[in-house]
């Protein structure tokens, strides 16, 4: 190394990676003493800032130091065993090295040839994943399909919409181009349709049942209007767990409509996908076989840090024609053969990280039996509480969790409710958040926290109790 | 911790950790004994891999000793000294731990709320670029623009697309749109267009100079068309330091046709935008002040690692409007207060993670002075090699390199030329690539990496003059 260079040598490094990874450790073992939600106030984590950067080289344990004193007073805390807001984001040690290593590692997968197992690691897991979900064979790369990487459920469904679109277009069906997804789907759904140019007017939302899971029925009714109309349905969007209430679109009714008109369906389990890898739970991905293409996120709920989206496509060649675009400076002998998967031409970006290696950790280190004690762990944590505000009359259940996601309101007014859910989030001890369904505020406890174990819903729960009987 | 978890306890973290962060120092020291290009064929890596995930969980061991036995043989080391291919990547300590602490907070920052410092601290530091590459002051937050990481150039391309079309539909500009870019212009525009269903019929490729330099008056005639066509010119995408040879598109001439046209200057610096630290190379981006968005990657030449590109707009608003979608499930306090920025509406995704980390821990690391010191020796060598190769007159140096960059080829036939890339990259000593220029096949050698210092690039050349001789 050139004296005067200012790389850290690799022996810095070692040193400095301790310090960092005992900083981690630290952290989780003091995790609990945070409040949850951050309380800091915009612009508290600016001011804390110098105005300008540093002209020469700062020390690391200055920067270290920083991070106790400047940060963690703006982190929420996503790993603490009382978030319990939006959906979780578990971590786990082997994610957490595992991404680690990749970026040591520091290799670039656009292409197959820029580091074949990147790419050879992923094909592979992706396979062993339609396995552990039970997902359709098609999906497999040894059929007609495929899965890859993406960063998130968004950009998946931008590059399904995207497929579909180029789909129809090629197969000659002109005019206005309609999507159909529930009421209940998520928001990166509008999101790709604006993206993609296709156009909001473009997207019906179906009306959903009393559980709020699609209506086959009314998904029939309004894409026979459409055709009526003039119009060309291409697409549905199914939700496998919906970020609201967790709620189920029948895919088993769904499919066949989409298989008998023609539209693509992709089916979005970011969230609860996760739960096929237990048996008993396979259930919410019935009829899943009439997927054009497939989407869950182990950043949510299989203990890998963020960003890691499954995606996987019935048919892979539609996909790559859709994005594949080879200029001169990225040709090379393996791709001209044909042998090889390109995953740049399976996503928006061209380049990508290794986000293998860290799925890779997480399935060896706790197995496929150690992944299912811990997601049956958390449902049946979720159901004991579902069970606890059933029973009690002061509060209501607004619907039977079908997984880990408890959707429960005070009997009272939206107003009561607030002011439950801002009192809990400003006790530091838990984080919830709401939603509204049927046009009540309505507050989520979802469960799946990594170091959530029952004792911190035991707690959490006598604290909601209690808070409520104050505003009672 | 609950005895019957699979959890990795703290403890445990704290001692895998220390065995990941030696394994990446002793990858660091011995990094030059592997064949830069991975020597695997199709296949190979995954015929290593058991058909089945494990039922139960593995030792760490035995994962880790996979690393060496599976993985390494499949990686083309990015990271080595000898790296030469497409753009660097060039990761650094302080970056690979960064990404380590922000892996291990795990926090998502699709809101201000769900984590203030996550927002607050890529503000910041996306303000402290604007100053340190000398950026138009119009780029700041506390102006009308901001800037925000996204994962890729070719996602910020797609996000500058979509905010200028839905800004030209706003204004009732009716008719099909076109958008610009040089004939050198990166593949991501291209993608970009199709993805935004704008069609790829919309996109001219404008002429370039003989520096391979977008021409300016081809783009003037080129607008002036389309108008006279009925066509609507919407779009203009510059690019400094296009991926073939480093050209630097003028954008003090194209700034000026965008104004008087209304077209939205989106300035692609990926991997050139870093040499702008230092004053004496900003001329490179001489008549930003027109642009509308720019992009660069300091995970490309800034020693940060994958990924992490730095976007800005000069009016964010517009880009706010493109693609901000407000679902129940995401309202709270500080996002109505309008006092906070929420990063999900800059880009695809919704979710993000902690990527200002790694970006703070460099620019700390080494200051601007350090960060300018280790680019001025990337120039240096790189203009030193282009000597050597106008020196001699076996070798034709096909452009002068504005940077670093060098692109040349042996005074012979395309085949000759193939063959010498061919036995270089088979050597594993190097890892080069080529593009066309002027229909002649052109070896490409880009120094950047971290790792590389003037005596690597002085061997490679050894090499390359000794297998040249062969050849000859």
């Amino acid at each position: 190394m050139d004296p005067n260079s200012a790389h850290m040598t690799p022996d810095e490094f070692r040193r400095r990676g301790r310090q960092v990874v005992d900083w981690i450790a630290d952290y989780y073992e003091r995790i609990e003493r945070f409040p949850v939600l951050s309380r800091a106030k915009p612009g508290e984590i600016r001011a804390m800032l110098p105005p300008d950067p540093p002209e020469t080289g700062e020390e690391f344990d200055t920067v270290l130091a920083d991070l106790d004193r400047v940060i963690l007073p703006g982190i929420t805390h996503w790993q603490a065993p009382g978030f319990f807001a939006y959906f979780p984001a578990n971590a786990s040690g082997p994610s957490i090295l595992g991404e680690l290593l990749s970026a040591g590692l520091g290799v670039q997968g656009m292409l197959w040839s820029t580091s074949p197992a990147c790419t050879e690691l992923e094909t592979h897991l992706m396979d062993w994943l339609v396995g552990m979900l039970g997902l359709p064979e098609r999906f497999r790369s040894d059929r007609s399909g495929g899965g890859v990487i993406q960063d998130t459920a968004s950009s998946a469904a931008l590059c399904a919409l995207h497929t579909a679109r180029e789909g129809a277009r090629a197969a000659g069906r002109d005019g206005p181009l309609v999507a159909y997804a529930s009421t209940q789907a998520h928001s990166s759904i509008e999101k790709g349709i604006r993206i993609a140019g296709i156009g909001e007017e473009s997207l019906r939302l179906v009306e959903v049942d009393d559980r709020l899971a699609l209506r086959a029925d009314a998904l029939a009714e309004a894409v026979a209007e459409d055709r009526r109309a003039g119009r060309v349905p291409f697409f549905v969007c199914a939700t496998v767990g919906t970020t609201s209430s967790h709620a189920i679109d029948p895919l088993a009714a769904i499919g066949p409509i989409c298989r008998r008109e023609d539209l693509w369906l992709h089916v979005d389990a970011a969230m609860a996908g996760t739960a096929a890898l237990c048996p008993e739970l396979r259930w919410i991905l019935e009829g899943c076989e009439h997927a054009d293409s497939f989407c869950f996120n182990p950043h949510k709920w299989m203990f890998t840090n963020f960003d890691c989206d499954c995606f996987w496509v019935a048919d892979r060649k539609s996909l790559i024609d859709a994005l594949s675009i080879l200029p001169e400076y990225l040709r090379n002998k393996a791709t001209e053969s044909g042998a090889v998967i390109d995953y740049r031409d399976w996503h928006v970006p061209l380049g990508r990280r290794f986000r293998a290696l860290k799925l890779w950790f997480v399935i060896r280190h706790y197995g496929v039996e150690g992944l299912r004690r811990e997601v049956r762990e958390n449902v049946r944590i979720a159901q004991e509480l579902a069970g606890k505000i059933e029973e009690d009359p002061r509060f209501e259940l607004v619907v039977p969790p079908p997984l880990n996601l408890v959707c429960f309101r005070l009997i009272g007014d939206d107003a009561a409710n607030q002011r439950l859910l801002d009192t809990l989030n400003e006790s530091g001890e838990m984080f919830l958040t709401a939603t509204r369904l049927d046009d009540r505020l309505v507050l989520r406890m979802s469960i799946g926290g990594t170091n959530t174990r029952a004792v911190h819903v035991e707690r959490a729960w006598e604290r909601i109790v209690a808070e409520a009987a104050k505003i009672a």
